[in-house]
Protein backbone atom coordinates (compact mmCIF):
# COMPACT_ATOMS: atom_id res chain seq x y z
CA UNK A 1 0.00 0.00 0.00
CA UNK A 2 1.28 3.36 -0.74
CA UNK A 3 -0.09 7.03 -1.60
CA UNK A 4 2.13 9.72 -2.64
CA UNK A 5 1.08 13.88 -2.46
CA UNK A 6 2.13 17.00 -3.70
CA UNK A 7 1.26 20.42 -1.80
CA UNK A 8 -1.16 18.00 0.37
CA UNK A 9 -2.84 16.56 -2.31
CA UNK A 10 -3.45 13.60 -3.89
CA UNK A 11 -0.75 12.84 -6.69
CA UNK A 12 -0.71 9.86 -8.93
CA UNK A 13 1.21 11.74 -11.45
CA UNK A 14 3.99 14.29 -12.57
CA UNK A 15 4.55 15.88 -15.59
CA UNK A 16 6.76 14.20 -18.13
CA UNK A 17 8.53 17.84 -18.30
CA UNK A 18 9.38 17.26 -14.71
CA UNK A 19 13.52 17.13 -14.50
CA UNK A 20 13.01 14.52 -12.52
CA UNK A 21 11.47 12.13 -15.02
CA UNK A 22 13.62 13.81 -17.71
CA UNK A 23 16.85 13.97 -15.89
CA UNK A 24 17.04 12.93 -12.60
CA UNK A 25 17.64 16.63 -11.48
CA UNK A 26 16.64 15.95 -7.59
CA UNK A 27 17.05 14.64 -4.66
CA UNK A 28 15.12 12.09 -1.85
CA UNK A 29 14.77 11.42 1.84
CA UNK A 30 13.58 8.11 2.73
CA UNK A 31 12.45 8.57 6.52
CA UNK A 32 10.98 6.08 8.66
CA UNK A 33 7.76 7.15 10.44
CA UNK A 34 6.99 5.61 14.16
CA UNK A 35 4.58 6.01 16.09
CA UNK A 36 3.12 8.79 13.45
CA UNK A 37 6.95 10.63 13.80
CA UNK A 38 9.80 11.34 11.71
CA UNK A 39 12.91 9.56 12.99
CA UNK A 40 15.85 11.26 12.91
CA UNK A 41 14.00 14.82 10.99
CA UNK A 42 16.92 16.99 11.68
CA UNK A 43 19.42 14.84 9.66
CA UNK A 44 16.79 14.35 7.26
CA UNK A 45 17.01 17.85 7.06
CA UNK A 46 20.62 18.47 6.90
CA UNK A 47 21.33 16.24 3.92
CA UNK A 48 18.33 17.49 2.13
CA UNK A 49 19.75 20.96 2.93
CA UNK A 50 23.21 20.00 2.07
CA UNK A 51 22.04 18.63 -1.39
CA UNK A 52 20.30 21.67 -2.12
CA UNK A 53 23.16 23.41 -1.83
CA UNK A 54 25.64 21.21 -3.96
CA UNK A 55 22.80 20.94 -6.40
CA UNK A 56 21.86 24.27 -6.55
CA UNK A 57 18.51 23.81 -6.35
CA UNK A 58 16.07 26.00 -4.46
CA UNK A 59 15.68 24.42 -0.53
CA UNK A 60 12.02 23.50 -0.29
CA UNK A 61 10.24 25.91 3.07
CA UNK A 62 11.29 23.30 6.04
CA UNK A 63 8.37 24.02 8.02
CA UNK A 64 6.41 23.43 5.47
CA UNK A 65 7.58 20.52 4.46
CA UNK A 66 7.15 19.23 7.83
CA UNK A 67 3.36 20.16 7.71
CA UNK A 68 3.10 18.38 4.36
CA UNK A 69 4.70 15.32 5.84
CA UNK A 70 2.20 15.26 9.13
CA UNK A 71 -0.28 15.80 6.40
CA UNK A 72 0.23 12.67 4.32
CA UNK A 73 0.84 10.57 7.15
CA UNK A 74 -1.97 11.54 8.95
CA UNK A 75 -3.73 10.60 5.88
CA UNK A 76 -2.32 7.24 5.89
CA UNK A 77 -3.56 6.33 9.49
CA UNK A 78 -3.74 2.55 9.24
CA UNK A 79 0.18 2.62 8.02
CA UNK A 80 1.16 5.61 10.43
CA UNK A 81 2.10 3.42 13.62
CA UNK A 82 4.88 2.26 11.21
CA UNK A 83 6.09 3.19 7.45
CA UNK A 84 7.96 4.40 5.36
CA UNK A 85 7.75 8.21 3.45
CA UNK A 86 9.76 9.39 0.71
CA UNK A 87 10.06 12.73 -0.12
CA UNK A 88 11.30 13.50 -3.44
CA UNK A 89 12.46 16.85 -4.21
CA UNK A 90 12.74 17.84 -7.61
CA UNK A 91 14.65 20.42 -9.59
CA UNK A 92 11.36 20.92 -10.80
CA UNK A 93 9.81 21.42 -14.76
CA UNK A 94 11.34 23.41 -17.20
CA UNK A 95 12.12 23.49 -21.68
CA UNK A 96 14.38 20.63 -22.70
CA UNK A 97 17.75 20.66 -22.35
CA UNK A 98 20.01 20.67 -19.53
CA UNK A 99 19.58 24.54 -18.27
CA UNK A 100 17.56 25.17 -15.90
CA UNK A 101 15.50 27.84 -14.74
CA UNK A 102 16.94 29.75 -12.31
CA UNK A 103 16.05 30.35 -9.77
CA UNK A 104 14.63 26.51 -9.90
CA UNK A 105 10.95 25.87 -9.40
CA UNK A 106 11.55 22.64 -6.98
CA UNK A 107 8.31 20.85 -6.66
CA UNK A 108 8.19 18.01 -3.29
CA UNK A 109 6.86 14.94 -3.33
CA UNK A 110 5.67 13.00 -0.56
CA UNK A 111 4.63 8.82 -0.88
CA UNK A 112 3.50 7.19 2.38
CA UNK A 113 4.74 3.17 2.37
CA UNK A 114 3.20 0.58 4.53
CA UNK A 115 6.51 -1.35 5.32
CA UNK A 116 6.94 -4.87 7.13
CA UNK A 117 9.50 -4.43 10.03
CA UNK A 118 12.82 -6.77 9.50
CA UNK A 119 12.25 -9.97 11.22
CA UNK A 120 13.39 -10.42 14.55
CA UNK A 121 16.04 -13.05 13.77
CA UNK A 122 18.10 -11.46 10.82
CA UNK A 123 18.30 -8.95 14.24
CA UNK A 124 19.75 -11.92 16.37
CA UNK A 125 21.54 -14.02 13.65
CA UNK A 126 22.56 -11.38 10.81
CA UNK A 127 22.23 -10.87 7.24
CA UNK A 128 23.16 -12.39 3.97
CA UNK A 129 24.75 -10.21 2.00
CA UNK A 130 27.39 -10.53 -1.08
CA UNK A 131 29.61 -8.01 -2.78
CA UNK A 132 28.62 -6.96 -5.83
CA UNK A 133 29.88 -6.91 -9.79
CA UNK A 134 28.85 -3.31 -10.09
CA UNK A 135 31.24 -1.06 -9.02
CA UNK A 136 30.17 2.38 -8.65
CA UNK A 137 32.07 5.74 -10.23
CA UNK A 138 35.04 7.58 -8.56
CA UNK A 139 35.13 11.03 -7.43
CA UNK A 140 31.46 12.04 -8.34
CA UNK A 141 30.31 15.11 -8.07
CA UNK A 142 27.49 14.23 -5.89
CA UNK A 143 29.15 12.04 -3.71
CA UNK A 144 27.42 11.65 -0.26
CA UNK A 145 24.24 12.72 -1.70
CA UNK A 146 20.91 11.07 -1.73
CA UNK A 147 20.32 12.23 -5.42
CA UNK A 148 17.76 10.47 -7.75
CA UNK A 149 20.49 9.47 -10.19
CA UNK A 150 20.77 6.28 -8.70
CA UNK A 151 21.35 3.46 -11.74
CA UNK A 152 24.75 2.31 -9.73
CA UNK A 153 22.00 0.89 -7.20
CA UNK A 154 19.63 -0.41 -9.29
CA UNK A 155 22.14 -2.20 -10.99
CA UNK A 156 23.82 -3.29 -7.98
CA UNK A 157 20.39 -4.39 -6.72
CA UNK A 158 19.39 -6.02 -9.86
CA UNK A 159 22.22 -8.95 -9.63
CA UNK A 160 20.39 -10.11 -6.70
CA UNK A 161 17.56 -11.70 -9.08
CA UNK A 162 20.67 -14.21 -9.65
CA UNK A 163 22.16 -14.45 -6.19
CA UNK A 164 19.20 -13.56 -3.84
CA UNK A 165 20.61 -11.68 -0.25
CA UNK A 166 19.32 -9.56 2.05
CA UNK A 167 21.87 -7.05 0.88
CA UNK A 168 24.89 -6.48 -1.83
CA UNK A 169 27.52 -4.23 -0.82
CA UNK A 170 29.67 -2.44 -3.55
CA UNK A 171 32.86 -1.36 -4.00
CA UNK A 172 34.08 1.83 -6.03
CA UNK A 173 35.98 1.25 -9.33
CA UNK A 174 39.28 1.10 -7.41
CA UNK A 175 38.36 -2.09 -5.07
CA UNK A 176 37.73 0.16 -1.86
CA UNK A 177 34.11 -0.97 -0.14
CA UNK A 178 31.82 2.36 0.36
CA UNK A 179 28.06 0.85 1.25
CA UNK A 180 25.53 -1.16 0.26
CA UNK A 181 22.88 -0.75 -2.08
CA UNK A 182 20.02 0.58 0.23
CA UNK A 183 22.35 0.68 3.77
CA UNK A 184 26.24 1.98 4.81
CA UNK A 185 28.15 -0.60 6.22
CA UNK A 186 30.39 -0.65 9.16
CA UNK A 187 33.36 -3.42 10.14
CA UNK A 188 34.70 -4.12 13.10
CA UNK A 189 38.42 -4.64 13.19
CA UNK A 190 40.51 -5.72 16.75
CA UNK A 191 38.21 -3.71 18.61
CA UNK A 192 38.22 -1.01 16.31
CA UNK A 193 34.76 0.31 14.66
CA UNK A 194 35.57 1.57 10.78
CA UNK A 195 33.11 2.83 8.40
CA UNK A 196 34.20 3.61 4.19
CA UNK A 197 35.12 7.21 3.92
CA UNK A 198 32.53 8.92 1.37
CA UNK A 199 34.12 11.40 -0.39
CA UNK A 200 34.43 10.07 -4.07
CA UNK A 201 31.32 8.23 -3.87
CA UNK A 202 28.29 6.47 -1.90
CA UNK A 203 25.43 7.77 0.41
CA UNK A 204 26.03 9.23 3.56
CA UNK A 205 22.69 8.20 5.11
CA UNK A 206 21.53 9.56 8.40
CA UNK A 207 21.20 6.26 10.07
CA UNK A 208 25.33 6.16 9.52
CA UNK A 209 25.29 9.34 10.91
CA UNK A 210 23.49 8.78 13.85
CA UNK A 211 25.39 5.63 14.74
CA UNK A 212 28.32 7.38 14.54
CA UNK A 213 27.21 10.48 16.74
CA UNK A 214 26.30 7.79 19.36
CA UNK A 215 29.41 5.85 18.99
CA UNK A 216 31.27 8.76 19.91
CA UNK A 217 28.50 10.05 22.50
CA UNK A 218 29.82 6.81 24.56
CA UNK A 219 33.43 7.37 23.73
CA UNK A 220 33.77 4.48 21.55
CA UNK A 221 35.94 5.98 18.20
CA UNK A 222 34.85 5.56 14.75
CA UNK A 223 37.32 5.74 11.83
CA UNK A 224 35.86 6.93 8.47
CA UNK A 225 38.41 6.13 6.17
CA UNK A 226 39.16 3.83 2.99
CA UNK A 227 38.85 0.13 3.72
CA UNK A 228 39.57 -2.08 1.22
CA UNK A 229 37.71 -5.06 -0.06
CA UNK A 230 40.17 -7.60 1.62
CA UNK A 231 39.87 -5.93 4.93
CA UNK A 232 36.00 -6.41 5.17
CA UNK A 233 37.15 -10.34 4.37
CA UNK A 234 39.26 -9.91 7.43
CA UNK A 235 37.48 -7.64 9.75
CA UNK A 236 36.03 -9.48 13.13
CA UNK A 237 32.01 -8.09 12.46
CA UNK A 238 30.48 -6.23 9.58
CA UNK A 239 27.33 -4.31 10.28
CA UNK A 240 24.66 -2.47 8.42
CA UNK A 241 22.90 0.78 9.18
CA UNK A 242 19.62 2.14 7.22
CA UNK A 243 16.69 4.64 7.91
CA UNK A 244 14.65 2.59 8.31
CA UNK A 245 15.88 -1.24 9.95
CA UNK A 246 18.66 0.56 12.17
CA UNK A 247 21.31 -1.51 12.44
CA UNK A 248 21.37 -5.28 11.48
CA UNK A 249 25.00 -7.56 11.72
CA UNK A 250 25.90 -9.30 8.82
CA UNK A 251 26.08 -12.82 9.32
CA UNK A 252 27.31 -13.68 5.90
CA UNK A 253 29.18 -11.80 3.02
CA UNK A 254 29.83 -14.52 -0.19
CA UNK A 255 31.22 -17.82 1.53
CA UNK A 256 33.16 -15.72 4.61
CA UNK A 257 30.49 -16.41 7.44
CA UNK A 258 30.67 -14.16 10.92
CA UNK A 259 28.30 -16.19 13.52
CA UNK A 260 29.06 -13.89 16.46
CA UNK A 261 28.48 -9.87 17.05
CA UNK A 262 29.26 -9.45 20.02
CA UNK A 263 30.47 -5.73 19.15
CA UNK A 264 27.86 -5.08 17.37
CA UNK A 265 25.74 -6.20 19.94
CA UNK A 266 27.09 -3.62 21.98
CA UNK A 267 26.37 -0.98 19.27
CA UNK A 268 22.27 -2.35 18.87
CA UNK A 269 21.62 -1.52 22.43
CA UNK A 270 23.35 1.79 22.63
CA UNK A 271 21.60 2.97 19.60
CA UNK A 272 17.78 1.05 20.75
CA UNK A 273 18.95 3.39 23.89
CA UNK A 274 19.16 6.35 21.36
CA UNK A 275 15.73 5.60 20.24
CA UNK A 276 15.76 3.05 17.50
CA UNK A 277 13.87 0.42 19.31
CA UNK A 278 14.07 -2.08 15.84
CA UNK A 279 17.82 -2.47 17.86
CA UNK A 280 16.37 -3.78 20.99
CA UNK A 281 16.70 -7.62 20.43
CA UNK B 1 6.32 24.06 -28.67
CA UNK B 2 6.36 20.68 -27.69
CA UNK B 3 4.24 17.68 -27.46
CA UNK B 4 4.64 14.44 -25.85
CA UNK B 5 3.04 10.52 -26.45
CA UNK B 6 2.82 7.28 -24.99
CA UNK B 7 1.65 4.70 -27.20
CA UNK B 8 0.58 6.88 -29.86
CA UNK B 9 -1.51 9.19 -27.44
CA UNK B 10 -1.03 12.69 -25.88
CA UNK B 11 1.00 12.12 -22.78
CA UNK B 12 1.07 15.50 -20.85
CA UNK B 13 2.17 13.41 -17.42
CA UNK B 14 3.72 9.85 -15.64
CA UNK B 15 2.98 7.69 -13.21
CA UNK B 16 4.65 9.45 -9.64
CA UNK B 17 6.15 5.51 -9.42
CA UNK B 18 7.44 5.13 -12.90
CA UNK B 19 11.39 4.65 -12.48
CA UNK B 20 12.53 6.93 -14.56
CA UNK B 21 11.31 9.62 -12.25
CA UNK B 22 12.50 7.48 -9.19
CA UNK B 23 15.89 6.85 -10.57
CA UNK B 24 16.76 8.05 -13.33
CA UNK B 25 16.30 4.06 -14.09
CA UNK B 26 15.91 4.61 -18.08
CA UNK B 27 17.62 5.89 -21.25
CA UNK B 28 16.96 8.60 -24.34
CA UNK B 29 17.67 9.24 -27.53
CA UNK B 30 18.13 13.01 -29.02
CA UNK B 31 16.69 12.38 -33.11
CA UNK B 32 16.96 15.18 -35.32
CA UNK B 33 14.33 15.11 -37.71
CA UNK B 34 14.38 17.01 -40.97
CA UNK B 35 12.13 17.20 -43.35
CA UNK B 36 9.81 14.86 -41.47
CA UNK B 37 12.34 11.93 -41.15
CA UNK B 38 14.60 10.56 -38.52
CA UNK B 39 18.14 11.54 -39.29
CA UNK B 40 20.81 8.36 -38.13
CA UNK B 41 18.25 6.48 -37.21
CA UNK B 42 19.57 3.19 -37.10
CA UNK B 43 22.95 4.57 -34.90
CA UNK B 44 19.83 5.85 -32.73
CA UNK B 45 18.53 2.49 -32.24
CA UNK B 46 21.94 0.67 -32.27
CA UNK B 47 22.61 2.78 -29.29
CA UNK B 48 19.62 1.99 -27.82
CA UNK B 49 19.79 -1.83 -28.03
CA UNK B 50 22.79 -0.82 -26.33
CA UNK B 51 21.80 0.44 -23.74
CA UNK B 52 19.12 -1.22 -22.59
CA UNK B 53 21.37 -4.08 -22.87
CA UNK B 54 24.02 -3.06 -20.43
CA UNK B 55 20.87 -1.54 -18.15
CA UNK B 56 19.18 -5.02 -18.79
CA UNK B 57 16.03 -3.15 -19.82
CA UNK B 58 13.54 -4.89 -22.33
CA UNK B 59 14.44 -3.35 -25.83
CA UNK B 60 11.47 -1.93 -26.95
CA UNK B 61 9.90 -3.49 -30.47
CA UNK B 62 11.64 -1.10 -32.72
CA UNK B 63 9.45 -0.87 -35.56
CA UNK B 64 6.85 -0.40 -33.54
CA UNK B 65 8.96 2.48 -31.99
CA UNK B 66 9.31 3.62 -35.12
CA UNK B 67 5.84 3.68 -36.10
CA UNK B 68 4.80 5.65 -32.71
CA UNK B 69 7.71 8.04 -33.89
CA UNK B 70 6.18 8.60 -37.62
CA UNK B 71 3.06 9.17 -35.61
CA UNK B 72 4.25 11.76 -33.34
CA UNK B 73 6.04 13.18 -36.21
CA UNK B 74 2.89 13.48 -38.32
CA UNK B 75 1.16 14.80 -35.35
CA UNK B 76 3.35 17.47 -35.02
CA UNK B 77 2.95 19.10 -38.92
CA UNK B 78 3.83 22.75 -37.95
CA UNK B 79 7.30 21.34 -36.42
CA UNK B 80 8.09 18.41 -39.15
CA UNK B 81 10.75 20.14 -41.40
CA UNK B 82 13.26 20.59 -38.61
CA UNK B 83 12.27 19.63 -34.92
CA UNK B 84 13.48 16.81 -33.01
CA UNK B 85 12.03 14.56 -31.08
CA UNK B 86 13.19 12.74 -28.14
CA UNK B 87 12.70 9.15 -26.99
CA UNK B 88 12.46 8.40 -23.46
CA UNK B 89 12.59 4.32 -23.14
CA UNK B 90 12.12 3.59 -19.11
CA UNK B 91 12.43 0.95 -16.95
CA UNK B 92 8.75 1.04 -16.52
CA UNK B 93 6.86 1.46 -13.24
CA UNK B 94 7.77 -0.87 -10.11
CA UNK B 95 7.31 -0.70 -6.39
CA UNK B 96 9.41 1.39 -3.90
CA UNK B 97 12.88 0.28 -3.85
CA UNK B 98 16.08 -0.52 -5.88
CA UNK B 99 15.02 -3.94 -7.34
CA UNK B 100 13.14 -4.20 -10.70
CA UNK B 101 10.37 -6.19 -11.62
CA UNK B 102 11.61 -8.40 -13.82
CA UNK B 103 11.75 -8.91 -16.94
CA UNK B 104 11.26 -4.96 -16.95
CA UNK B 105 7.80 -3.62 -18.38
CA UNK B 106 9.73 -0.77 -20.06
CA UNK B 107 7.70 2.62 -21.24
CA UNK B 108 8.80 4.47 -24.21
CA UNK B 109 7.24 8.17 -24.26
CA UNK B 110 8.15 10.60 -27.84
CA UNK B 111 8.35 14.36 -27.33
CA UNK B 112 8.39 16.65 -30.31
CA UNK B 113 9.88 19.59 -29.98
CA UNK B 114 10.26 22.69 -32.34
CA UNK B 115 13.80 23.71 -32.58
CA UNK B 116 15.63 26.70 -34.66
CA UNK B 117 18.75 25.67 -37.08
CA UNK B 118 22.25 27.27 -35.50
CA UNK B 119 22.79 30.15 -36.86
CA UNK B 120 25.23 30.08 -39.86
CA UNK B 121 27.40 32.81 -38.79
CA UNK B 122 28.27 29.79 -36.00
CA UNK B 123 28.70 27.64 -38.63
CA UNK B 124 31.39 29.25 -40.46
CA UNK B 125 33.02 31.53 -37.45
CA UNK B 126 32.87 28.64 -35.10
CA UNK B 127 31.93 28.48 -31.56
CA UNK B 128 32.16 30.19 -27.93
CA UNK B 129 33.41 27.22 -25.18
CA UNK B 130 34.61 26.99 -21.83
CA UNK B 131 35.71 24.10 -19.21
CA UNK B 132 33.37 23.48 -17.13
CA UNK B 133 34.56 23.08 -13.25
CA UNK B 134 31.98 20.14 -12.88
CA UNK B 135 34.22 16.79 -13.31
CA UNK B 136 32.86 13.23 -14.54
CA UNK B 137 33.03 10.73 -12.06
CA UNK B 138 35.44 7.80 -13.54
CA UNK B 139 34.73 4.22 -14.70
CA UNK B 140 31.12 4.71 -14.43
CA UNK B 141 29.27 1.69 -14.97
CA UNK B 142 27.02 2.87 -17.94
CA UNK B 143 30.09 5.35 -19.63
CA UNK B 144 28.86 6.05 -22.83
CA UNK B 145 25.29 5.13 -22.52
CA UNK B 146 22.52 8.34 -23.08
CA UNK B 147 21.00 7.22 -19.42
CA UNK B 148 18.31 9.41 -17.64
CA UNK B 149 20.84 9.88 -15.02
CA UNK B 150 22.45 13.11 -16.17
CA UNK B 151 22.92 15.53 -13.18
CA UNK B 152 27.00 15.48 -14.31
CA UNK B 153 25.51 17.56 -17.34
CA UNK B 154 22.69 19.79 -15.83
CA UNK B 155 26.13 20.72 -13.15
CA UNK B 156 27.85 21.62 -15.84
CA UNK B 157 25.38 22.81 -18.07
CA UNK B 158 24.53 24.83 -14.72
CA UNK B 159 27.94 26.78 -14.61
CA UNK B 160 26.95 28.51 -18.22
CA UNK B 161 24.83 31.14 -16.31
CA UNK B 162 27.58 32.46 -14.80
CA UNK B 163 29.76 31.69 -17.90
CA UNK B 164 27.85 32.20 -21.60
CA UNK B 165 29.14 30.02 -23.81
CA UNK B 166 27.37 28.28 -26.60
CA UNK B 167 28.81 24.78 -24.98
CA UNK B 168 30.98 23.92 -21.79
CA UNK B 169 33.72 21.43 -22.51
CA UNK B 170 34.00 18.75 -19.79
CA UNK B 171 37.16 16.94 -18.11
CA UNK B 172 36.87 13.83 -16.39
CA UNK B 173 38.12 13.58 -12.59
CA UNK B 174 41.62 12.54 -13.65
CA UNK B 175 41.87 15.87 -15.94
CA UNK B 176 41.20 14.46 -19.30
CA UNK B 177 39.12 16.13 -21.72
CA UNK B 178 35.57 13.63 -22.51
CA UNK B 179 33.01 15.58 -23.93
CA UNK B 180 30.34 19.07 -23.89
CA UNK B 181 27.60 18.49 -21.51
CA UNK B 182 25.52 18.47 -24.80
CA UNK B 183 27.97 17.30 -27.93
CA UNK B 184 30.96 15.29 -28.08
CA UNK B 185 34.35 17.01 -29.60
CA UNK B 186 37.18 16.24 -31.57
CA UNK B 187 40.93 18.12 -32.00
CA UNK B 188 42.86 18.41 -34.83
CA UNK B 189 46.70 18.22 -34.16
CA UNK B 190 49.41 18.13 -36.54
CA UNK B 191 46.57 17.08 -39.64
CA UNK B 192 45.94 14.24 -36.97
CA UNK B 193 42.54 14.03 -35.90
CA UNK B 194 41.48 13.06 -32.04
CA UNK B 195 38.56 12.21 -30.07
CA UNK B 196 38.36 11.31 -26.75
CA UNK B 197 38.27 7.74 -25.70
CA UNK B 198 34.47 7.39 -23.80
CA UNK B 199 35.29 4.16 -21.95
CA UNK B 200 35.40 5.66 -18.41
CA UNK B 201 32.40 8.26 -18.79
CA UNK B 202 31.16 10.26 -21.37
CA UNK B 203 27.95 9.35 -23.80
CA UNK B 204 28.87 7.93 -27.47
CA UNK B 205 26.82 10.66 -29.55
CA UNK B 206 25.56 9.28 -32.76
CA UNK B 207 26.68 12.22 -34.45
CA UNK B 208 30.24 11.53 -33.21
CA UNK B 209 30.47 8.00 -35.09
CA UNK B 210 28.49 9.02 -37.79
CA UNK B 211 31.64 11.66 -38.24
CA UNK B 212 34.19 8.84 -37.58
CA UNK B 213 32.68 6.54 -39.81
CA UNK B 214 32.53 9.21 -42.67
CA UNK B 215 36.44 10.30 -42.25
CA UNK B 216 37.29 6.63 -42.00
CA UNK B 217 35.31 5.62 -45.78
CA UNK B 218 37.72 9.30 -46.91
CA UNK B 219 40.69 7.34 -45.96
CA UNK B 220 41.41 9.83 -43.09
CA UNK B 221 42.31 8.44 -39.65
CA UNK B 222 40.87 9.39 -36.40
CA UNK B 223 42.41 8.82 -33.18
CA UNK B 224 40.09 7.36 -30.18
CA UNK B 225 42.53 7.87 -26.85
CA UNK B 226 43.14 10.02 -23.75
CA UNK B 227 43.18 13.80 -24.23
CA UNK B 228 44.60 15.76 -21.48
CA UNK B 229 43.19 19.35 -21.31
CA UNK B 230 47.15 20.71 -22.45
CA UNK B 231 46.47 18.82 -25.28
CA UNK B 232 43.07 20.58 -26.29
CA UNK B 233 44.87 23.99 -25.90
CA UNK B 234 47.77 23.15 -27.48
CA UNK B 235 45.65 21.92 -30.45
CA UNK B 236 45.12 23.19 -33.99
CA UNK B 237 41.41 22.92 -34.26
CA UNK B 238 38.69 22.39 -32.27
CA UNK B 239 34.91 21.15 -33.13
CA UNK B 240 32.11 19.79 -32.14
CA UNK B 241 29.43 17.51 -32.78
CA UNK B 242 25.68 16.93 -32.06
CA UNK B 243 23.02 15.18 -33.54
CA UNK B 244 21.16 18.31 -33.62
CA UNK B 245 23.70 20.63 -35.07
CA UNK B 246 26.33 18.05 -37.17
CA UNK B 247 29.53 19.27 -36.69
CA UNK B 248 30.28 23.18 -35.34
CA UNK B 249 33.90 24.28 -35.12
CA UNK B 250 35.05 25.80 -31.97
CA UNK B 251 36.14 29.68 -32.05
CA UNK B 252 37.17 29.38 -28.52
CA UNK B 253 37.50 27.61 -24.93
CA UNK B 254 38.41 30.27 -22.39
CA UNK B 255 41.17 32.44 -22.99
CA UNK B 256 42.63 30.64 -26.08
CA UNK B 257 41.06 31.54 -29.50
CA UNK B 258 41.10 29.57 -32.74
CA UNK B 259 40.47 31.61 -35.61
CA UNK B 260 40.68 29.29 -38.72
CA UNK B 261 39.37 26.16 -39.53
CA UNK B 262 40.58 24.48 -42.09
CA UNK B 263 40.57 20.68 -41.35
CA UNK B 264 37.35 21.51 -39.31
CA UNK B 265 36.06 23.05 -42.70
CA UNK B 266 36.64 19.80 -44.83
CA UNK B 267 35.08 17.31 -42.57
CA UNK B 268 31.70 19.59 -42.41
CA UNK B 269 31.64 19.45 -46.45
CA UNK B 270 32.50 15.29 -45.80
CA UNK B 271 29.54 15.39 -43.35
CA UNK B 272 27.11 17.83 -45.75
CA UNK B 273 27.87 15.37 -48.85
CA UNK B 274 27.16 12.66 -46.43
CA UNK B 275 23.93 14.15 -45.71
CA UNK B 276 24.02 16.75 -42.52
CA UNK B 277 23.33 19.62 -44.87
CA UNK B 278 23.98 22.11 -41.79
CA UNK B 279 26.86 21.20 -42.32
CA UNK B 280 27.45 23.08 -45.80
CA UNK B 281 28.32 26.74 -45.28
Amino acid sequence: MSRWFHDSKAADVVSIDDRAFQYGDGLFETVAIRGGEPRLWDYHLDRLTMGCQRLQITLPDLRLLRKQLDYAVAKSAEMRAHCTAKIVVSCGVSARGYARETPTLAKTYIGVFATLPVAAELYRDGVATRVCDTRLALFSATAGLKTLNRLEQVLARSESVDHPVFEGLTLDASEQLICGTMSNVFIVSNQTIITPSLHRCGVEGVMRRHAIETLRANDIAVDIRDVAEDELYRSDEVFLTNSQFGVLPVRRCGEKVWPQHPVTRKVMTMMAEGGVAECAV
